[in-house]
């Protein structure tokens, strides 16, 4: 501790993605001091690839709070998506369905902005700073103790510790044993994604059930396309080439419509694994967990980063309560924070959880399981009101709503 | 055969259940000849108790085509059923949610009714005569022979066979290897269902999901209640005292409302086997599959008795469309009835598979999820399009409606 600095504040949040700078920028409006305290740089988070579906409600969080609005001029917004099974197309036409769409917002991008408005706002956000000590959460000035990049220890505290440090949350791992419980669950599947210059397939994004298995195709921009196929959680993508991903991607999407897709050169190929998590509660002492530091859902149902913004206005609305009532301190939202973000945890682990067993085909599925799912699949597109339920759930329930 | 009769009609139904009786009904009311052959005497059937939730749609099938209206007077119209989980109900109130209502009736009255009408109107069906042999089916003149009460063999041919002979049908079992798929999913839990002298415990069925398994609270009458839980399906009715069963019944509906069951002397015990089970095609030369003979459903979504009157309505429509064109054979909806009444039947084996997991607790169950199925409950009670969704389907889809 020697050579380095000491800072107090009200809000210390360790993690610099979206959900950390989001916190960051809400509590910065209403006068709440807080440091973010980030292990990467800012050119690695932002060259860090990642899918990005925003319900409109995450959208608003953006451009209500003077975030600026590329969200709304780069963001592609989507009116819908294809369930397609069968060989045959089924839209869901969300502003017709729900009132509602959703917009394509790559994460990086969203991130990209959030560290824009900080640093134009004057935000005390420190990269490459790694947290390696959570002090005294049970206490009412918990902190941490990070190293910067030139191997200096620092020392940062305030009345609230906030863990926004992704899936493998740091924080999260310094509960003691005991004090919480772990939900998991593994999918036998993993998907193959890849990224291609090619015109787009269709306008909006289609989830595809075929025998063969799922497909996914998105798109990123006129000229740019992302697409997914489930595959092997042990594929290798050094024994597909071009032809043999284009093939294997178009028979999921065959059908008697003649449905081709656009292909072009493929300039990246990844596996993606997935997993459900939860960790309950989500607060330890003083320590409040946010985003994927406290679940993570497989990618089918597109919460991720939604999920994140909702735990994020919870909190910040506790806090927010906590400070402006002044010296009477009002401790109740905080208190429910755990309970009130994850009751709308379980809503979207379970509509990642349907949408990840509906869309895909499990090796070990029984003829009975597979004629079942695609049952399911014929109700709820043949009923108004079962493609009403997926569409609210795929734009995202109001925010605040406790059940 | 030198004893026997042998009779020509037109349309031969084996099986003088509610299902082959309402289409012998519907036949002849369109002037088309039919005879039943039923293995069991009037009585038997009229005193095996089984439960029975009728659609509006089958309620109407009964009061529109001159069967008598008991089930209006003596039928039981709910408005809802409350879904009862983490010790909280949920009314989900079918008129307020899709315009519709379901009747508690059971269906050994619904037998009891189309028996009368079919003795009233003159109708051939023929108790206590047990088909032997399916004969000729792949030719335009299929019949079966079979033994009445005194050991007299008798033969019978038409121009169709249809199978309605139940769960065990021994129709469907002549069908040749080779000509057919078969799709089966067992579950690791059974019904002990009982039959106890007591007052309505709630207006309403009671769908409990508890920790300590599935309940239903369902009524018969005013003094007559039936209730079921979920039990291992090796559970031995003996080992149940009274007061154990309504100890383990209680326990199920507990919760902070205090909801308290209304207890009575309990006169009847019983384990129910379920699975789900479908045949395909639902049709082999000219003989017709329909109701249980065809497909299986397990309890939980009350849609046994409604998928097999949904199968009578099509096949009568397609055999209506047959005679009614004359000369000019029209044998286009005959031809479609196994795959229009199948993409019905995999919907409701859906929504029975759908309700029945979601409620119960399965001994091998993640605690994921449970919590997951604790999620999905709260989604689909806490949104209106939630409820509808599942109101839709349990008060059924329009009849006809092919997707």
């Amino acid at each position: 501790m020697s050579e380095g600095t000491t800072t107090k504040s009200r809000v210390v949040i360790v993690g610099g993605g979206p959900a950390g700078l989001m916190l960051s920028h809400l509590l910065a409006q209403r006068g709440i001091d807080n440091v973010v305290i980030e292990k990467r740089d800012h050119d690695t988070i932002y060259n860090t690839h990642r899918a990005g579906i925003l319900e409109q409600q995450a959208v608003k969080m953006l451009t209500d709070t003077g975030i600026d609005g590329r969200v709304l001029t780069v963001g592609d917004e989507h009116d819908g998506i294809d369930l397609r099974f069968n060989g045959e197309s089924h839209l869901l036409h969300f502003p017709d369905l729900v009132d509602a769409t959703v917009t394509l917002y790559a994460q990086n991008e969203v991130f990209f902005d959030l560290a824009a408005a900080r640093k134009r706002d004057g935000g005390d956000v420190r990269y490459e700073c790694d947290v390696t000590e959570v002090l005294d959460v049970e206490s009412d000035h918990p902190g941490v103790r990070y190293q910067d990049k030139d191997g200096v220890t620092h020392e940062v505290r305030g009345d609230f510790l906030v863990a926004a440090d992704g899936s493998r949350s740091f924080c999260r791992r310094q509960v003691p044993e005991g004090r919480y419980s772990e939900f998991t669950m593994h999918y036998p599947f993993a998907w193959f994604g890849i990224l291609c210059e090619a015109p787009k397939s269709a306008p909006e994004l289609i989830y595809a059930n075929s025998e063969h298995g799922f497909a996914l195709i998105s798109q990123r921009s006129e000229t740019v396309q992302r697409m997914y196929f489930q595959c092997d959680p042990e594929e290798n993508v050094d024994n597909w080439s071009e032809d043999r991903i284009w093939s294997e991607l178009q028979r999921r999407v065959d059908g008697p419509d003649g449905f081709q897709l656009k292909t072009g050169p493929i300039f990246d190929k990844t596996v993606l694994q997935f997993r459900s998590f939860v960790r309950e509660p989500l607060r330890y002492g003083n320590m409040f967990l946010v985003g994927d530091a406290g679940h993570t859902v497989p990618p089918t149902g597109a919460k991720g980063l939604n999920l994140a913004f909702a735990d994020v206005k919870v909190l910040f609305e506790a806090l927010d309560t906590f400070y402006g009532s002044g010296s009477a301190k009002n401790v109740g939202l905080l208190d429910a924070y755990s309970d009130t973000a994850l009751k709308r945890v379980w809503k979207a682990q379970n509509f990642s959880y349907w949408m990840t067993s509906m869309m895909h085909t499990r090796n070990d599925i029984t003829p009975f399981e597979k004629k079942r799912a695609l049952g399911e699949l014929e109700t709820i597109t043949g009923s108004r009101y079962g493609r009403q339920y997926l569409a609210e759930s795929y734009t995202g329930w109001p925010h605040g709503s406790t059940s």
